[in-house]
């Protein structure tokens, strides 16, 4: 099995950006956790401030991978774009986000990418991302 | 560890109400394979279609058990009192969605129980709560 | 034929309450008088201030009778679980009214339910109930 | 007793018209019917296109007739004078549309005719205008 | 001087309507004192509940007459159509109504002719039109 | 007959404000043209920035005038206070705009004194004034 | 005298709950010394976390009790069915808050049933029920 | 192939309406050029300022032409009708408008129709016709 | 203990101003009473329809009286500078109301004041203001 | 003449994304016929998925080309910047798309770039490009 | 040079109102480093709580000073009557804020004085008083 | 002391777009004259049209330099990702725009980093920036 994660603008700055609500943990130092919990799993990473760039990463991997894990930052709220590249793609996306959206701004409470999302997990920090991995991984 | 499922109205249809959107199976049956994926958490479970039922369940439980999941079905996106109750009692609580919240009607994307949740998952199909004990189990 | 008329929340007060509005009948003589006028159709009765409680009727009638004859009162204007049960079960639902909600305050005007349910009659008074049952007698 | 129903546009093409939406049955086939069904009352008919008209209808027959059966159409929900002819004269007037409004747009959930009308009936199809007539037969 | 009155909508009604709202006048009855009171004025008049009529007629008379005295009645609340035909002419619109429109409901509050009309007198009764007359003889 | 004409702020500076929205007269002259228009009618005359103390005066002239004219300017649009002292008093209040409110900013349309005064006269420039005047004769 | 006082959802945890926002008192003890203050008035109490247990309580005292003294907690901003249950009584209802909803979240500073109540009274702690039973003493 | 092109209110008046946003050239002169341009095609043509006059011819002519090519003025942004018309015929309709309606007021940004037509042209002047027409010239 | 009770605009026609909804009784007459009733407390008084005598009578207080009850009238609705005085001093303010605004107009729902006070009392006639001064003696 | 197609995120898959919404040939395809329809007319084309992009390559042909055809996919109803560049410069620019936007999302209704563009053409499919490239010919 | 600093409603509170918004100097102070940091301008200073009074000295500064510097406070948010004064002046005006008022509450964010204004300079402390005197020496 | 001037899109048109909004002066030749008037200070500078690259940059710049100024041009109404960039660093932003941004288009009222910069500096044409330098400069 084969995933991305795609991290948006400023999440290149995880672990020294606002800690209080980001958390102070390095997102490298998360990541190489992740793929030890996971060793059957090829985790992919990309990041990028550029929400063109972003699109671009979803058409690229959206018809070849099993599942993109897209963490937008604050394109998340403004991206019509975005949730468009999601649509044009087959590759089913999940929605993470570290902290609870729905907590903090009023502007961040509505998600233009969210309804064309496989779902969503938002809240558990650096675990969302975790918690992501294991929605590709359906039990019986 | 001690964990509860609450279940709010119309979710004792599962299985047979709308299954394209909830899917086909009985909640019932899908608890017992929760139970046996993770053996050593004890997952109580609460259903009412009675507003006031959930929020008495929710002060029970609430100063006791590590984590309450919590369904709260069309209350979500109405009730401000299950929203005081959330806030009300210590233990961090959980909201899961089964189908794409933010896939469907619009009066359906808000969430007032939200704000006062530890997280969110969404979307899921009934793989939602399983996803929602795994946050529970912070690995390290 | 079996049908059941649901009343919501303050329409057990009906004859004393605000006659100007809901007029001065007690809706026990007006349902003996409706069984008189259809004496072939079962016409069976249920009233609950418990908008849970309202669900669950629902739940249990509406997989076998005809027709639901549903008046929610106040939770015509905001329950989504209400809407949702409606939507969960099979049997046609028909939205009653004794005033006419679209000459009273803003707030009335909307209902939410009234988009899962088959058809919807109002502002005739008690007769509005006459109405809703004369609409499952389907002339050819 | 004498009653007038007043179709308002687009209702000259029923039959033809989006017949997923409004029915296969053209409107004279079911004149004919509910004037068979209801020998005892003399039911006139009216349709126009032109929102001026319909108000010149109501002019002219809200003072004599017992009743005004109006399906206003695509009038209802922008025909602020439409709504003030039903005010004008003293014949109570019955609202009347096949379809339910409440499940079709939002523009079409909001009746500016709808105050002013002693009752409405939608979304039994053509049956509406059967339960319209049946209100004027107030029953004791 | 040659000016013209155009009435919309259900004002040819006015004497018979809602008469605590617009008085019990004739409006013939009022447009002779007018005539008497203005002498050396030519004043036409004309009345239609059809929107397309009343903006022809203003097509017609908008490059000859000195002034129009205009009553949309509802289509005041509605007409984008009329509001152009305003702004098409050469010929100032003064803007009229019998009753205080800001002191009615919601939807009266707003003239959508407002904006391209020369003035507006509103809340008189039929003294309104008088005062719209003697708006056209500018004294010195 | 006893009027007073009471002007709110900015319009001391009538004739030398915004004169292509004003006009270049200065309220005096055009007072003293009033007077001499209406030889009976006693016109008296207050301006005053301050919104109390145009309350105080129409709480001092509004027992026993015949009418108050009043051009609130900027409060019109922002005063319940006010709004309320025109419902205090008994003497009837017109109000008048130099320019045609609707014509200008959105925030400009609505007047919150508009559903407490007799009546409005708007956008006759000067000329408003007179039309107010006029009012007050009805005419037989 | 005969009073009641009816707390809604989540007053039961008035002492454990948020303390910040409501104090460390629990009701019970503030209900003893209540007692104390006004020994010549009865005053009985219920509390129920269920919106239609509510409802009937209200029905049951109001029609022969003096004064119904109500919080209503998260009801108060969200239930339509209990503002119609205190139009439907007799008995004069005082809303009470124990903190100032005003300088809380948004959707705290509507309230759906203020509008029927006779009085309110919020934002003095507990202290807000005894200045509610004040109300009921009317002196000369 | 027959296409009709259908002009709502204050069309006629084209050439003398306000020509600098319409343009100085009649209707009339310019269908003679159309014709012309396009010697294949019968190109009629209806105009009218009555909303109702336009559905009519819309019924008419929208089961056998190949197209419809409709500029409904000011009743694009205000007709619910006339959109019902639209749906109700299996004519393609071409939405039109001579100015860039996105560039003028408010009002006129959202249309009404738009979202039962096939497409829409607008902002090129009266040039917007010919490319309506070519529209129905698909080039392979 | 020294208290002052600071009116704002209209309420000086307290007794002759719409006694329906704000009684008969002058609040001078009320005021004697009020003293009487509390010997122990010295009861200051200021009204003024000017809104900025308003905040400097908050300034010129808030520093040194134990309370400060405040009915701003209309200003309740619309000043922030009103609201800003209170913030700025130290006194705690009581805001009242002697009609329930509530059950009045839209825009006298929303009290821009009301964040900033200690808490409020509404709608029990003069009497509102008696349970404020209650409300700063705190019972043990 | 030389004109430019500028297209903006995603429209690099048209032919493999979303087949029923946007056709499925391939833009280079397209633009191939575009060419030989058109000989006499030199069409360049540019896509980037990054809004700044699109920006840039708007400066660089504004000055010099003599039309710019803009579909500017998602980046049409969020992008400020992208208007404010159509603005900057002087070549026009004429709106492109190929769904009826009207006819989807109440997103995608509005359009920021709309009022700043010479006119726009939208619902044909891949067709607009051909009318857009047709409206740069313009016959006499 | 002359220019003249215009403080509104609370400014005289500066130093002991809010010290963590505002800062802890007294304007007086701070006006005295300003006057000694621009030795060849002469600044006068005026403060009121009253909004007319403020509105009134912009008339009396405005034909004759170089520049006004305001602080309107409060009314910044809510008067139309200065913002109108200050476009009835032809003396350029330039808005100032101690605190960045996008930084707090939502009905901070919007200035009705602000379209009429030369400039704003917000968020620096009183040190927003020194840029503003700086923006009248152009430098070049 | 380092700081930075980053402008966002379309800001490298300065000179040749819109000059009668944003004047004929070039960014460049205005930049020389600012570290002329400043030659203590390192004035760097950086622009892009491309939102990502502005992120970046105040990742590069954002711990190290005193202050940043930043213009971002069409981005500040729309970004939240540039917020969030302003939040994510040490260094205060000042936010700084040539024209007046409140007299313009309703849009461009509201900054999305407004919230989260120092301050701000608006309508001073290019002297904006020289006032955002001299706001590091604290005088004593």
């Amino acid at each position: 099995m084969k995933l991305i994660i795609i991290n948006g603008p400023n999440l290149n700055l995880l672990g020294s950006r606002e800690p209080s609500v980001y958390g102070k943990e390095f997102f490298e130092d998360y990541l190489e956790k992740l793929r030890k919990w996971f060793p059957d799993i090829q985790i992919d990473f990309f990041q990028s401030n550029i929400e063109g760039e972003l699109i671009s990463k979803i058409h690229e991997t959206g018809f070849s991978y099993q599942g993109i894990i897209l963490n937008a930052g604050g394109y998340t709220h403004t991206s019509v774009a975005l949730a468009d590249a999601i649509l044009a793609v087959t590759t089913p996306v999940v929605e993470v986000h570290i902290s609870n959206i729905f907590a903090r701004e009023d502007f961040r409470h509505h998600s233009l990418i969210g309804p064309n999302c496989a779902g969503c997990v938002s809240g558990f920090g650096l675990d969302s991302y975790r918690l992501a991995v294991q929605s590709f991984l359906k039990k019986e």
